[in-house]
């Protein structure tokens, strides 16, 4: 077993992503630990061969390399700044690595005070959903210092083929908000795109396959333009979860000084799903709240 | 030689685009048939061996199919329906194939005309751009009748690898239409994108690396994401011709009760961008209108 095997993987957050992550880690021959707020959602790990623990400070002590993978800013605050929480338990030169997608400010606050207790600090969130984190081909994008993140890139690499070292701490943060507001529009874009066929009398299906092969060929118009057709939007990524994105993304450009009418817009319309109850849908179901502007149809 | 070679192709409209498509069917082998007002356009396609014709009625004569590649509306009007035109002196039996990017509801009305007096009509817009007419790997979305489309798939088939029959006459406009309000909102996106990366001191470069190993994945990404980095807008696709389609575009979502609130924005973008005497740089520059709102600085 080589030294990097030989490091001990702490997992906490066993969600829509973070699970397969952890499962990914298990399969490369890292010795995995984790740890759940609800014990039923470690079972299928330990049935792998994973070590649960009752606590985080359990945990915090026989790990080398700590990745979370919470849904919010909050969470990841409590997670390293709460009472019994990482700062307090984790040992000095433990690595947390951050999978979840937050505030690049609050990222690099919590990292200063970590690195004064001696411990690391990476944010690595990720894109390419429960498929990707599922083969293990999601892309990583990676902020802080440039020697740590060159110690867990054997692990990253059994959840990811494309992990890149960004910047500074917050900056993998900041990547990630750029491919949110991307990822916003384009899934606007690509809906906009399928309602006008459709408002035209034209075959949508037939415009999604011709767009496909052209300037207008994108992953979310294969993968979502499909999923409008079928006007099936159960999550993938919900809608709620794209919406917070999109506040951390206008906060940071705000910071900026840069306006992003484009980004707000599609906020805007993610807002308007999670008012009319739709926060729980994927967020391609955006062409729903567009198309009932127009009190226009669905597809059905 | 096949029946399908012995077919005399006429190509009128030696542009950026149509001049690369008339010698990629002259190569196919098919018997090129030209025309141009300025004399001078027709000088290297007569050289790779094309027969240039003085007036339009002489080529009309002597061809079964003839291309048209123009700028607007007005332009297909004026060489169908004006004086002198195909509508006057085409042969019965001819097929006009119209790769131009124009009004669905002009071309209805020019087919209807066209069909009184047995000549047929095709709306065959393309997507790829310069750089896809000269490979021969355009996408070509078409309109009209079907059994027609088979009788010209062979020649089109020299110009583009993804050759679809949307439905019948202006449905290849629409798809197009479709096509252009995706692509022009894409353009902006990834603009936003990068831009929100540099406000936040982050390497652009390296975002739009990471983002494309992810669900952002697209073509424009890929290839404009680059040019915004490079700062570099020579066209490619002139914003005045994107703003153009856009026009047609919200015009048909406006016939079909449609509201395209991004289309909307995108176009607003592409005309402030002619209005500030940017309409002969590549669309990709909607990232200049988008910086310069919050008085930020390009990539330079």
């Amino acid at each position: 077993m080589t030294w990097k095997k030989a490091m001990r993987i702490g997992y906490i957050g066993l969600g829509i992503m973070g699970k397969p992550m952890a499962l990914n880690i298990q399969k490369a021959g890292f010795e995995l630990h984790i740890w759940a707020r609800r014990p039923e959602a470690t079972v299928d790990l330990q049935a792998a061969g994973a070590t649960a623990h009752t606590n985080l400070p359990a945990l915090s002590q026989c790990c080398d390399v700590i990745f979370l993978n919470v849904s919010d800013t909050p969470d990841v605050e409590q997670l390293i700044l709460g009472d019994g929480g990482l700062l307090e338990h984790a040992k000095p030169g433990t690595i947390i690595v951050d999978n979840s997608t937050i505030s690049p400010d609050a990222t690099r606050h919590m990292a200063k005070q970590l690195a004064e207790k001696g411990i690391h600090m990476l944010d690595a969130p990720v894109s390419g959903g429960d498929v990707g984190a599922i083969a293990g081909t999601l892309s990583i994008m990676v902020g802080g210092k440039a020697d740590i993140f060159e110690k867990v890139k054997a692990v990253l690499s059994a959840c990811g083929t494309n992990i890149l070292h960004i910047g500074d701490h917050g900056a993998g943060q900041i990547c990630k908000a750029c491919n949110q507001i991307l990822v916003a529009q384009s899934m606007a874009a690509v809906g906009e795109s399928m309602l006008l066929a459709k408002a035209s009398g034209v075959d949508a299906a037939k415009v999604r396959q011709a767009l496909l092969g052209g300037f207008a060929q994108s992953r979310i118009l294969d993968i979502h333009g499909q999923r409008i057709l079928d006007n099936n939007f159960a999550p993938g990524f919900k809608s709620e979860l794209h919406h917070k994105d999109m506040g951390i993304a206008l906060d940071a450009a705000n910071q900026g000084g840069l306006e992003l009418p484009g980004a707000q817009l599609a906020a805007e319309h993610l807002q308007a799903m999670v008012e009319q109850g739709l926060g729980g849908e994927d967020s391609s179901a955006m062409c729903k709240v567009i198309a009932a502007e127009s009190d226009f149809p669905l597809f059905d």
